[in-house]
């Protein structure tokens, strides 16, 4: 067996064996498959697929690449939950305190933010002496204490995916249902949890650019999670506007406390909620109008919010330390009409642009730089009245960028829904 | 503009902008494309093929890549032939001596053998003190006084194409008609000729392993070619098994001056004497039968040669020194019955393994050993008569992998054309 039959084979596109698999895979890890032969083989899977049992033979070989977390010394079931990314997406951020107000345990393994979509990791960091780096003893304990725990990967979780992803991202072979299903499925079942949660984002601002790529990439991973028997729920939700209002590390941290405090934009609150109940049902089989009462209890009665101060404590951050750059500039519309679209990509990359993300993962964030939408898709603006507020710092951006993003028209488009699909 | 658009843009099935060929190609060759960018690019080319717009540029970006020679300098038409590699193939060793006998400029650059197939330059450096390399002005000078220069790629013809064909060698990009046909096709025009003579080798023992992929590669080169307004005929040619008797460098050799001397395998005369006489056709304009009887004659009088005595003497070689071992094995048929098939790729693996090939450009050749056919496809065979004989010298072979190359049947199937097609 060489490389270069195993690219062969799927180049004339034929079913690679397990052994096959493993041999690229464990090759690429060792260096015996160099860099030139991974790209090429990634490219023929890009374009000409894998099948269902192709990718778990992956996504096994993945996981098996390095250490599986051992959360069975946590009481009750474990819920993680993850998103494909997007603009403004701090669900985690409220999900997590809100379940684990309610008794749920969260486990969570988070990455960092790269390209136009950001990280969940350094939306915490931006709180200042927030620890994202727990041992796995203290992420268990904590976890069994309060019910949460947010931590960064460590380096020895899914190194082939690591490795592996590093080399899509710069050749141009990111776009591949079964590499994207394998490379997230292999985290979360690697992190341990016993029901994983999967948020896609579906629009021009998510890796997934239409509703029909979104649905088969959710029906591969159910399928992945039903190969170790967890229960692998998804969610489609809309990503063609951000989420929210904010976008930028301390101002989502910011909007997610509001949202905590049962002040949200009612998009991000609608994710939530919806992600929440889902979960409720299948952990307590508790009705779906039940669990949505009982969820807007907890965000109304400070239960939530109070989680969320537990888990920043409990990790070292200072909750009333959180700092955003004061040189704030409003956005005025130069034209009067209804908002049809905020493109939530280009809101990406001039968040991006102005420091709050990062083009490599050895970039520095600036975490009190961001934007915050003063109009939401489906709203009317009048001449010289807010669009948004832009935090700067030390990047600078024009006013014309920023105006791009807002298609306004006389007529109002119709609305979008948020929550697209459902797939379990 | 971006390598990773690029890549993106070809995955998507789009055509390339030159400006976008010219930023991978050039790039690749300044380092600022690695590697795995470009095997990433080549196998999304491969799946997605190039429009023949983006296989011109594509050639013509390579060409300028490195030196263009300029042959001006020789009177009359000068012809370039070329092989796209098969096992036993000495028709260049026959065909430049020919033509040149005749008043015909052959200014040739040719290539060393890799894996199962023999190289030019290899066959003759197996003759003591040949030079395969020559100053230009040295060649030029040749080809003027004797009509005919044979000598190896120097290192600033094409480099371009130098790079992405050992990237393409170990990436499993190899088999694409756009990248096969401008490999070919710039290093042809590079070289200089005004008229391009090219042998499509189609069949198990060569690149082309049906006829139809044969034609398209042929006419994509005639259609390059136009673009230069310099003619270009395709012959194809059948290459299920070995062309000749001989494989092996000095054997081959041997076969060439035979034939040279009129004693030739009647396979290897049909294919040097069609397409000298389609050369004929299209420099002097003579009548096809006429050119064929011209050919004969100079094979019986001794001219033709005579001409192969002057290159060789004038490149320094000792035409009476060629060594061949004499560590002779006579393989016997274990059974009678009429030869269907010699499989060429396994003959020419068995000559690699004993040594008379290379899998590396660095492995050394033994020029002494190889192969010599006693029968062909067609022939009826005798139990205990001899098929093969076999030229050793430091590696073994076993005799049932040499038996597993014929099949030998009680019924004789129809025998295959060996001249296939004329492409122009």
């Amino acid at each position: 067996m060489t490389i270069i039959d195993i690219i062969n084979k799927k180049r004339n596109r034929k079913q690679l064996t397990r052994e096959e698999i493993e041999f690229a895979v464990n090759g690429y890890l060792d260096g015996s498959v160099k860099d030139y032969q991974m790209s090429s083989l990634l490219m023929a899977i890009v374009l000409n697929g894998m099948t269902a049992r192709e990718t778990i033979d992956l996504t096994d070989i993945m996981i098996k690449s390095g250490d599986v977390l051992d959360l069975s010394k946590i009481d009750g079931l474990i819920v993680d939950k993850h998103s494909t990314g997007g603009v403004g997406d701090k669900v985690t951020l409220v999900l997590g305190p809100l379940l684990a107000s309610l008794g749920i345990k969260i486990a969570k393994m988070s990455g960092r933010g790269l390209g136009h979509t950001g990280g969940t990791i350094d939306k915490l960091e931006s709180i200042e002496g927030f620890n994202t780096k727990l041992t796995e003893k203290k992420f268990i304990k904590q976890v069994n204490d309060i019910n949460i725990a947010l931590v960064g990967q460590t380096a020895d979780l899914v190194p082939a995916d690591k490795k592996i992803y590093a080399l899509r991202d710069v050749t141009g072979t990111v776009e591949s249902l079964p590499l994207i299903a394998s490379s997230i499925m292999s985290k979360k079942i690697a992190s341990g949890a016993d029901i994983i949660m999967i948020d896609v984002k579906v629009g021009n601002g998510a890796l997934m650019k239409n509703i029909d790529s979104a649905k088969a990439l959710a029906k591969l991973m159910v399928r992945i999670g039903k190969a170790y028997r967890k229960p692998t729920i998804c969610l489609i939700t809309n990503m063609e506007e951000p989420l929210g209002n904010a976008v930028g590390n301390s101002l989502e941290v910011k909007e997610a406390i509001d949202t905590l405090q049962g002040n949200g934009p009612s998009d991000l609150l609608e994710v939530v909620i919806t992600l929440c109940s889902i979960i409720i049902g299948a952990v307590n089989k508790m009705p779906n109008n039940e669990a949505k009462n009982l969820l807007f209890k907890q965000l109304n009665n400070g239960e939530a919010y109070k989680k969320f101060e537990e888990l920043v404590k409990a990790q070292g951050g200072k909750i009333n330390n959180i700092k955003i750059s004061d040189k704030v500039f409003s956005i005025k519309s130069d034209r009067e009409g209804y908002i049809n679209n905020i493109d939530a990509l280009h809101i990406g990359e001039i968040a991006k642009k102005i420091g709050a993300g990062r083009n490599t993962l050895e970039d520095k964030i600036d975490y009190e730089v961001g934007l915050v939408l003063s109009k939401k898709v489906g709203d009317y603006v009048e001449k010289e009245e807010e669009l948004v507020k832009v935090y700067l710092k030390d990047k600078d951006i024009s006013i014309s960028e920023i105006l791009e993003c807002f298609t306004i028209e006389e007529e109002l488009k119709s609305n979008p829904k948020l929550i697209l699909d459902i797939i379990k």
